[in-house]
């Protein structure tokens, strides 16, 4: 197996024969999630917290499920009702939930980073579930998953990813992820949704959609996550949606085969209309279900090596 | 089996013969929650999730504890901390439990019918745990089931539901499935708190509490619920609970052997003073235990139909 | 078996051979934890419900996660989003919990007492994990675990536990069992923190840290629990700190193998010197994971006794 780590914080230092073991675990894990029982023992006897510090429902759910299909002893943990309340160090927190014998921590935290100063100081297996504006590697391993089950495979394809790309750990993890794999990816947002110098991962900057979406095998579009801005960025929502939203007239420009990707929740009306939402090319609800499948397939290959291998 | 049914969203469009149905499988139930071990198989593999608009301690720790005791994995959201607040819609948020494997959802809204658009929209069944002042199917079941217990049937029995009928759920719920098992239920209220053309779901109307307790097998309080009102029905609790109130001297104008029911949580000194609320002819702590067997029953019937036999 | 009783309330009126029973259990505890896998049937077919009327990660995730290991059923209220903010008495709440099928509440409250009026009145075990300023009895008991297991008993060890002893139940439990088990135990704060009259309970006070700690076989720092006071007890946190903190120079005048504990969560640079909280000579890690142990161990022992034997 290539895939051997005692961490995933992020796909920017992950090989592209790591990815492929990943998503071939997921493959014997869709099959588990499709049958009429969903109880497998893959993590019986493990324990998994979930530690988040931003509020989340779609991820955390994702993975508490992957745990409880698989037997696992599961706890959650949020900020708002823990210790860190009361002035304890990320760093504590994290070593007292080593020491009640868990064997991951899947952690999101508004400040980049912190996930790799848990994972430098706890036995467990760290799992970054989202941290600031730089890494969600399970969302991007979602997503090359669920382009990979329809099209076969990842390099060659022509990907547009459009929104706010400046605050999206999403698209930073799927550029990391998608360009090792070989494929040619295109960023589109406004100009002050562009970090500067991105183009030095291997991308294409686009500032115009429908340039952007032209010929394309796979668009992805990235929620506009207001609460992330400190300012505006674009002058409404509506002059937003109407330069960059995806409707069904812009997606024509794009291969008749086109996948439309969103890892959610989805405003509709702004980053896409309705109907495309819903329509035949639209993979989002195939995301979801991919999404507990990846998690259940990296809580196995993370929690069956042999702890005593590492030395902290 | 009569009981068949992807969804229960409430006892309005349910047979005499699906109750029944109901009924005789949360008798097993009740054997399983009064031996040693709860732990039974009938949910492995299953995956059930709560998903609950307004708060509840009672009525989701039922449902919680029931899926446990029969080995389902169980996942809890609650508004305050999903996606909700980041603006998914209410059919987007149930398709995405729906990809996650979830089996069966567990609702609660605000809005009358929220559970029934839900229903129309998922694969999973769907149990309606309250909707607005519509109905809350599983709290009828266990008053009807309780009241069975006691009495042997339903037919012929002389029952008073007494409170605040026109937002409660509960009585709505118990109207419907009392009155197709053949009772005689009389509702009693304040005029402001009686909704209007009631009489037509084949009850009848007392706005005086004595009158509507005399010779009846059974008396049932509902809850004084001052979160749901938006002004006032009634000039004080005080004038509420001496006008509507019930006490010793009141419940002795009843059969002998009358049973009192509440479906909690109660307001001592409000609906029913505190030393009746504690008496013999209370089986308001049997309600309790007979919740957790409804919903074990409900959950084994409605999840072990072959989900392929639906066509959404 | 010397332990068996249907509550843990306090170690106030536990005996030595009790306690002495619940630490070799949890040695037993201690080897599944250290196992690859921690999944054991002690608890299958039981059902244990958390009631925390106060915010706790630490404690409760241990009570949580013991529970898990062992196969129990396992449910969480906390005070926030239960019938509590619906009015609901203290008993009634216990009684619904009970009628659920519940074999043990695990309990948190703000009020001294609060565990002791709940288990009159409910068939299900109760364990205080934590009521106001009285007894915190699974804490005392993790700690003595960890002082016996480092040192390999408890008659005739010098003790100092230092900090807030007026607001801390973490230190009178400590007191009780310590004082049982035959330790000397010398109790160090400022006057205004230090109970009138608690030198009764055969233990010895002093204002000054260096004497408290000098020739020491363990010195316990409690939490400054800036929450729970209502006015200053002392001028600033960082006089506290200079007076009563210890850091390395103080811990020298203790025995050259001195244990340091700490209740968690730390607050680095008031109780302790960020130093000497990751010394060799700390065992606050030790603390959390012996926590779970006992954790274990109570559970096991008390939910294994014949439910019929009581009468309540």
């Amino acid at each position: 197996m290539a895939f051997n780590r005692k961490d995933l914080l992020g796909l920017s230092d992950v090989t592209q024969e790591e990815i492929t073991d990943v998503l071939n675990s997921a493959e014997l894990m869709k099959h588990i999630l499709s049958s009429t029982s969903k109880k497998t023992p893959h993590l019986q006897g493990k324990s998994i917290v979930t530690l988040f510090y931003e509020n989340s429902t779609r991820t955390r759910m994702s993975f508490e499920l992957a745990c409880k299909y698989m037997s696992a002893a599961a706890a959650n943990i949020s900020a708002s009702s823990s210790s860190v309340t009361k002035g304890e160090t990320l760093i504590d927190t994290g070593k007292t939930i080593d020491m009640m014998g868990c064997d991951c921590i899947i952690m999101r935290h508004p400040m980049s980073g912190a996930p790799h100063l848990l994972a430098k100081h706890v036995n467990a297996s760290v799992i970054n579930a989202g941290d600031g504006t730089n890494e969600h590697p399970t969302q991007a391993l979602l997503d090359i998953f669920t382009i990979r089950q329809v099209k076969g495979g990842i390099a060659g394809l022509k990907i547009a990813i459009i929104g706010d790309i400046l605050h999206s750990r999403v698209a930073r993890s799927n550029v990391w992820g998608l360009t090792k794999l070989g494929a040619n990816v295109t960023l589109c947002a406004p100009g002050t949704l562009i970090p500067p110098g991105i183009e030095k991962t291997g991308v294409t900057v686009s500032y115009n959609v429908e340039d952007a979406i032209l010929n394309c095998d796979v668009v992805m579009a990235l929620r506009i996550q207001k609460e992330r801005q400190g300012f505006s960025y674009y002058p409404t929502l509506r002059e937003y949606s109407q330069t960059f939203g995806l409707n069904k007239k812009r997606m024509t420009l794009a291969k008749k085969d086109v996948m439309l990707m969103h890892p959610g929740p989805v405003n509709r009306g702004v980053e896409l209309s309705s109907d495309i939402a819903d329509s035949a090319f639209s993979v989002i609800n195939d995301q979801v279900e991919n999404g507990v499948a990846i998690r259940m397939a990296l809580l196995y290959l993370m929690t069956r090596r042999n702890k005593n291998e590492d030395i902290n």
